[in-house]
């Protein structure tokens, strides 16, 4: 147990992967940090399937490992996916490298490996505690504490601290609570379309080409799989939920799989797609926006809790763990003054959160149809002609996102500056183009 | 105690107008029908200022009370609004009517009163019970009961029903649980402006036009007053928080008030206005869009708990009162059948509540600002002229929400195909007027 006098105590909601990395830039900071997680220490207990097991890792979700000095442990045992690869109904493959020009990657890892390791993390600190089986059960905004239960014993206490975080996931009880106080805007929307998880089994693993994202982009639904370390892949569907229902024997199924995905039945295995299918209901998507993420002076919400938002961007993991420097970073200018850093962490943060929400509903668009429209591919060219011309100045929108740190309401601003541009580019273009066209006829008619 | 065999039980959480205006459809349906309200009776206890104590009720409200034959008692103490009332900063008074060609009216009605008269008109009813002091604490979705606990002894019983409906309000507990549903579509959001009540005493209200919505409308911002029984009139003021809150001294309050509402100083009186400011925080204004309205068979959501919204239409009890009209109709056409209607009213009711959320949000803009422009009175009476021409035809906006059944989404319809008409009628004017003068000049030329 370590503490000593003045030190600031926080308490954080959840030792998921947010609350387990805000524990050690916390415990950096030396505070005196107690995590509470509702769940059993997963590094004792056999691995839950359900949650998407695969994260794409990338710039911002980097830099937070590298500051703690953990990137290079977990990279090391990361997949890199260097582009997408599309397959078409016929089986063709096309690989769009996400940065022909520099050559970056996404990371694939996967999610009970890398809490283990952030677990194991904040518990090589001497002032972390973490206690598992505890949820939270109301937070006192006025007397500033939160009741905490634990989840064996029913049994009640009061928790203290200077600073409460919630990275209590998605379904936030922290946020749940906030929100039921005055001013407190929210919005949670379900998206109509569900997902089901299923897996291409290490022996087939190698069939599949290697250091890629691979999607089957089909316009209103898609498939991708992601590498995991064993050369296994997670393979998604993601799909209308009244698609899903319709699919109901395994004459429907097999058939949907053979007419839709059909170089993937023999790689996942017929038998394994029906038993998924018939035994699980298709999980739904959630995109949460809220705002402030504080309240008072010492109760604050990072990471899914704060905004969770759908995977289409992979972004929901790199955006948690950027909230916990940034949070870092403004502790620190303020010399650890808490209640003036939450408000204006929540200030800063929220505008950016709002736009990797909006940026994530919008990639779901583009990899499940737009990849596969000629439109796309030109700008994509276009978009890395340029930037390999002018690294500084013409970032494209993904690499921005994924393989830089400019703040995401910047990325959007900044897509639109590209898009005014081209569009004036290519009216210029028409008008030069044509009044040649009209010199020349002159020309030949005189 | 009215209960036969096969009777079906409904359970109403919240006694507040729709609550108990609801009870005595379902009443009237031969259901047993119990209302549990959090609050005292309120017909036993002092009137409690805070919550708006005016309504203006109109035509959705009042088909709702004659079809309990409620109608005629309720709008004979309640005081007919013909019309607007716009207070210019020098004291000009210029009457606005809300329906020159049918001279129809809204009504300024007191909450307290009428809500006292629905709890009256439920408890005529041998098949109702009313139990105060008594609040939703959680609802079991599965096993289709709710839990409600006695708010003096604190004791907690298991209600079941056939039927459950939350008529608990903008911050309804049924509400909550709902939320934390899968596929619940949820927004809350704050407006940025407050509002503070004062009143008119009965000794200076003679001195107000009489049978007027009356309005001081500035912009950003405005106040209105509302005719009482007794002579007084309700005075709110609808402002930014951050202007509110930089009135803090008597001196600020007072020039502030001079300033910008000089004739209302001394209907008011400035002693009062004074000490109101001085002892109140402004309230907040919240608006509610959710869907569905339905969990599973049996837990349905009606008036502000379905749909709350900001009160510049004059809708929200219209709204709820309605809700209840809509609801005993599908049962009825349904023959009872709960688990179906619950979900055609959640169908056929999202789009219209939500429709009228956005019409109120966009009420508060020409309230405060727009009813002073060139082109809102240019508009008024163009429209006004066509209704009377058309009166079938041509409904303008404010007459198909304030004095027509018309479904709230259909009326937003409506008012974009007038726009359309208008707008093409200017064009082909404009056209017509230009061709006549180019002919013109084309003979005096020539």
């Amino acid at each position: 147990m370590w503490e000593k006098n003045n030190t600031k105590k926080v308490v954080i909601i959840g030792g998921g992967l947010v609350g387990s990395i805000c524990a050690c830039f916390m415990a950096k900071r030396g505070y005196a940090v107690e995590i509470y997680e509702k769940r059993d220490d997963i590094r004792k207990t056999p691995e839950i399937r359900g949650r998407s097991i695969n994260l794409a890792l990338s710039h911002r979700g980097r830099n937070a490992l590298k500051a703690l000095g953990l990137e290079k442990e977990i990279l090391d045992s990361a997949i890199p996916m260097k582009g997408r690869l599309l397959h078409s109904k016929k089986g063709k493959l096309k690989s769009i490298l996400y940065d022909p020009s520099f050559n970056q990657c996404i990371y694939s890892v996967g999610r009970n490996y890398l809490n283990k390791k952030l677990i194991d993390a904040a518990s090589s600190y001497p002032n972390v505690n973490i206690y598992f089986n505890r949820h939270l059960t109301r937070a006192n905004f006025n007397e500033g504490t939160v009741t905490i239960t634990d989840s064996k014993t029913c049994e009640e206490s009061q928790v203290n601290a200077d600073l409460f975080i919630g990275a209590d996931g998605a379904y936030s009880k922290l946020r749940l609570a906030m929100q039921q106080t005055a001013q407190f805007q929210y919005t949670q929307l379900y998206i109509e379309h569900g997902y089901i998880e299923m897996s291409i089994p290490p022996e087939n693993g190698n069939k599949m080409i290697p250091n890629h994202l691979h999607i089957w982009p089909r316009g209103k639904f898609m498939m991708i799989a992601l590498p995991n370390s064993d050369s296994s892949w997670t393979v998604t569907i993601f799909m209308p939920f009244d698609i899903f229902e319709n699919l109901t024997t395994g004459n429907e199924i097999s058939r949907f799989f053979r007419e839709t995905f059909p170089d993937s039945v023999d790689l996942i295995g017929e038998s394994s797609i029906l038993d998924i299918f018939m035994k699980n209901r298709p999980s739904e998507l959630i995109s949460i926006k809220c705002s402030p993420y504080h309240i008072g002076s010492k109760f604050l919400l990072i990471g899914d809790a704060a905004h969770a938002m759908v995977p289409f961007y992979g972004q929901g993991m790199n955006a948690g763990f950027e909230d916990c420097c940034l949070l870092d970073g403004i502790l620190e200018k303020n010399n650890d003054d808490i209640a003036m850093s939450v408000e204006e962490y929540s200030g800063v943060r929220a505008v950016d959160a709002h736009a990797i929400c909006e940026l994530a509903m919008y990639n779901y668009i583009e990899m499940r149809d737009l990849v596969n429209t000629v439109g796309f591919r030109w700008r994509k060219c276009v978009d890395n002609v340029l930037f390999k011309w002018f690294p500084n100045k013409w970032i494209p929108l993904y690499n921005s996102v994924s393989f830089s740190s400019m703040e995401y309401s910047r990325c959007i601003q900044n897509r639109k500056w590209q898009n005014k541009i081209i569009y004036r580019s290519i009216i210029s273009l028409g008008i030069i183009i044509g009044t040649l066209i009209v010199l020349f006829l002159k020309n030949v008619l005189n």
